[in-house]
């Protein structure tokens, strides 16, 4: 199979291009390398100190023999995908490429435009380069659990059969994002959807949820091949950012009540779920849907596993209760349906103590490279003045 | 009321503009031409002379001793929108000022780009504006008919009462938009829903019919002041293309089978029915939607009806159903609720034989400006060599 890899340089994509490598799939990689400048920009880095990507390329021909492509650009500028779809001709795109910070999207009018113009245009720009020179090839697209808010209902994988007047119709799933950045990809989903079924584009839209991890079999080879470790304010998630504070000592940062609860995987699961997907590629002119996660936890529940790993490897841990710089509700009914990949042989690797307990052991040989600056939150998502991280009365 | 009217030289904007100026409030429009460089590149012009903006200012400040302002620039660049609105300090916005055509989206990538581009970063960068410089002001969004395609169920007004495994939530319609156009718009919804959800903006959503007619009462005033009448394939929409057609001899050109049916309405009920909105402003955080249409035709049934008027003038008319160059159901379910309009007050001017016949009389005095090859759709969904304009067999 020809595996292109948008977005390879970053914490999934890196990983993901290895694991396709490794099986025996040509891969490229392509990057803008937009989120390691935006780092640049905040003064923050990845915990892990990750290698640039042609020594990761390097590395990665030296300890398994494969040769990864790169081509180094950016998606939403007119011809370059194009080009590249055109002269490496994938059977299969996996598609990372794009600005993945929800605060990130929040910060100003400029980073707004920038989340949708870079997402949007830049999946639009794809699907032209798809249905003009490789129109059987199937789109593997990361989509988000936030996509869809928490409404009221069950939560189904991208479809919903509605039921009104006495007429049916199975229709795509209702939205409610959160954010600018969430909002990108509520507008990818209708784009890719309508390039399906005008097209006969083939796709899967991966609305995954939250990430957690450090390490896959490939970046543990070798020190150069590890990949990124976000636990910033903007671009660390949830678990990824409490692992952090509570190896520097700093207060688990629980924005609000933490009764968000939202759908969460390993990273080793991830490359699963693609894998997976890669295998059972969707018919011509179908959008299929999953639902990437493999258990949902509350904000607070898993500050308060964090707690409870730390305090067996002797690390006391508090958690705040800090005033919530988003805007969502702290207490909802969350019920997502996720059995498609269930259906396909999903093995998942589920959250455990000594998961936590080996992440907090990276994180103590990295500990010297945390930058404490950039872990509290400093953009609200009602403007004005950033709250700080105050605990909540 | 200071009322900001964005895309202000166009179609429906430049009546607008005059009708809410002649009520006395004030009025500024902005607009960056684009509409009628679009047309220069593509060759094709308005039916009806127009005359350039600061022509149509003067004259309307001679009929009328009223003052409209006037702001040039582009929405999507950055900057340009959010001094309008902390200059200008509107109570309203009304938002003409997108690419309005599918079948201009659908013509190639960088035409799909400009399209999404222009109207979501436009959009984006406007509801920006309003919450840092008028967070009361009320927004209201032209959006289309288009966004809901044709599902299988009624379609509601925005927003759908799923009752679902026992659970209840009234969340955003579904939508099956039909062209990167009505994706724009799709996009612009969402977006503009999240922005009244978190910082409390207002707005009313107006999903619009095709809209017919050449006149309103303002611009009958003077000459000067007639607005633009579209009949090519790129902005000409179904009526009024047919009518153009019956006058030059041209068969109707049906696309398809022509059961393709549509919500419609007057152009003197589009500034009735933004009149209606403004008088009746959303309130803070909320996003009002409403199906703005009058009747709901038939193309076949469309072309019937020019053909019958024309009949009635003498003219002989043939109607032929050419290959339909967009993909769409020709025949499907079509019942959209339209009711909230009404109980505002809405008195509907309904599509009569008179009403025809007074628009084929207007083509007849401009005939000679036709340019008859600009009517032939040259666009076709699919991509590829267009489809000429042949009849279907």
């Amino acid at each position: 199979m020809r595996v292109l890899i948008l977005g390879g340089d970053g914490y999934l994509g890196w990983p993901t291009a290895m694991r396709f490598s490794g099986k025996g799939n040509d891969v490229a990689v392509v990057d803008n390398f937009a989120r390691r400048r935006w780092h640049e920009e905040a003064g923050t880095d990845s915990l892990t100190p990750i290698a640039s990507l042609d020594t990761r390329i390097d590395a990665w021909r030296e300890v398994s023999g494969k040769r990864i492509e790169s081509y180094i650009g950016d998606i939403s500028e007119a011809g370059f995908i194009s080009d590249v779809v055109a002269e490496f001709q994938p059977d299969t795109i996996i598609h990372y490429g794009e600005q993945p910070s929800a605060p990130w999207s929040m910060t100003s009018v400029e980073n707004a435009v920038t989340t949708q113009q870079s997402n949007v245009v830049g999946t639009l720009r794809l699907l032209w380069a798809m249905h003009e020179h490789t129109p059987d090839a199937h789109l593997i697209k990361l989509g988000t659990m936030g996509e869809y808010g928490t409404p009221n209902i069950d939560i189904e994988e991208g479809y919903i059969e509605i039921e009104h007047k006495g007429r049916k119709d199975t229709l795509p799933f209702p939205k409610l994002p959160g954010s600018f950045y969430h909002l990108s990809k509520v507008h990818d989903s209708h784009n890719i959807h309508f390039a399906c079924r005008i097209w006969g584009v083939r796709a899967t839209d991966l609305n995954q949820g939250v990430v957690y991890g450090i390490e896959t079999p490939e970046t543990k080879l070798d020190e150069r091949l590890v990949t990124r470790f976000d636990y910033d304010q903007a671009f660390g998630t949830a678990l990824n950012r409490f692992c952090v504070q509570a190896m520097i000592g700093h207060p688990l940062t629980v924005y609000g009540k933490g009764g968000q609860t939202r759908g969460t995987l390993n990273i080793v699961d991830t490359i699963q779920c693609v894998e997976l997907t890669a295998a059972n590629p969707a018919d011509r002119g179908e959008m299929r849907v999953y639902n990437q996660f493999t258990e949902s936890f509350s904000v607070a529940g898993l500050a308060e596993k964090v707690q409870h790993a730390a305090g067996q490897l002797g690390v006391p841990v508090r958690i705040d209760n800090v005033p919530n710089p988003r805007v969502e509700m702290e207490e909802h009914y969350y019920n997502p349906v996720h059995t498609k990949l269930a259906s396909l042989g999903l093995q998942p690797t589920l959250l455990s103590e000594t998961l936590i307990e080996s992440v907090l052991g990276t994180i103590q040989r990295h500990k010297d490279r945390v930058i404490a600056e950039g872990i509290d939150p400093t953009t609200s998502w009602k403007g004005g003045a950033p709250v700080a991280a105050q605990p909540a009365t």
